[in-house]
């Protein structure tokens, strides 16, 4: 944080972030790894380090090879244009990194580009958020804003992934729309809550008390992109 | 492991356990607890410990006021007769603690009773997996076998979550069978990927490499659940 820096974990993590528009600060690799498997074109700081080294920056159990260190870019603004003919995610006070990462891997895969998180939603750059994001994070653009005041002036439907409303499974999605998903112990927060206009339902068959957010948010995301294969009649 | 015990955490798992038919062996909360709100019948060991001490005993950051230790039952026999007119899911080597408990949530909420895992999937009494089921473990029966000389005797279609299957949004799942995942970085094993007969593949509309095993889990579970929801015309 105090260097503008996060630290990306991993070879196929690292690679996304180089062949990203983030600009890679420093390359870290023990001497088992071969850096010219990263074909470097552009200028990018190379450093090989001892395991123990490597151990010491890790945030994981056992770390990898290779590790990079990638500069937090300015914040992205919230472009309203981006958002049309779209569906966009917007996380409402997510804690757990895992699932923020997790979410961000599931959006890049069906082709959802953009999440609006609030403001005490995990910090996308936590090494937890980027490692589970397995190098999604560098295609996917997370905003954090004021929920309360952005969600108004977007014009745009919003579905809210709560209790006791519409079937998910009957749901018109449309062309486009703002999905939240609440935090892990207590949902969506009252006064978003009151600016969804369609309260939308996971049906449940057994006994589970609920799901797990970023398992609710994939269920979301693939019946969107179902419908919308439907639609255009895709394979 | 040595004692037979596993260690559930958190008010709500250890209620459900002590609601199951696993035998609960001892219960310890804090000071701040009030063991009254257990409303226990049956003659459970109850211990007031210190926060220290729970802090010692828990595998969380933030221990909760109460924990349990539970006996490991002797592991369930698989009866092919409970298959039948059902669907369960197969785990090939799934290694993630914090997957397997997430699956075992996401299958109770879909009503899914069974897993059948390899043998070496990760311990279904490791203390993240009963974590991250949050307490949906009390409900769901889980066998580990070994798949390759299990799986062709159960006579149900095999399903598995592979790349170049059928599209999971065109597949006729039926009333029965059995869903395949594989493991976190390889996928199915080949020996196992031959007894299936029919390879189904979530389509991608984005970039990820793919999707975490546990969101894609659920996806198999939620078309399921959405056919049969279409067949008996339910809400």
């Amino acid at each position: 944080m105090e260097h503008g820096l996060f630290m990306v974990e991993g070879y196929k993590s690292v690679l996304e972030f180089i062949n990203s528009s983030y600009q890679v600060d420093a390359i870290y690799h023990t001497a088992s790894f071969d850096p010219k498997m990263l074909k470097l074109s552009r200028n990018i700081n190379l450093c090989e380090i001892s395991v123990t080294d490597m151990e010491k920056i890790s945030s994981l159990k056992t770390p990898q090879e290779i590790s990079a260190t990638v500069r937090i870019p300015s914040w992205p603004v919230l472009n309203n244009a981006k958002l049309q003919k779209k569906f966009t995610i917007v996380l409402d006070g997510i804690q757990d990194p895992g699932n923020m990462g997790t979410i961000i891997r599931t959006a890049d895969w069906f082709g959802i580009a953009q999440i609006i998180c609030s403001a005490d939603t995990v910090d996308v750059y936590n090494a937890k958020v980027v490692q589970a994001s397995m190098g999604s994070l560098s295609r996917i653009n997370v905003y954090y804003a004021d929920l309360a005041s952005v969600l108004p002036n977007l014009g745009l439907p919003v579905f809210g992934a709560m209790l006791n409303g519409e079937n998910i499974y009957k749901t018109n999605f449309g062309q486009q729309g703002l999905i939240v998903m609440g935090n892990e112990g207590s949902g969506i927060r009252p006064e978003i809550a009151r600016l969804v206009t369609a309260a939308v339902t996971i049906p449940r068959k057994g006994e589970a008390e609920s799901l797990n957010v970023a398992i609710a948010t994939a269920l979301f995301c693939s019946e969107i992109s179902r419908n919308s294969q439907n639609k255009v009649g895709g394979q």
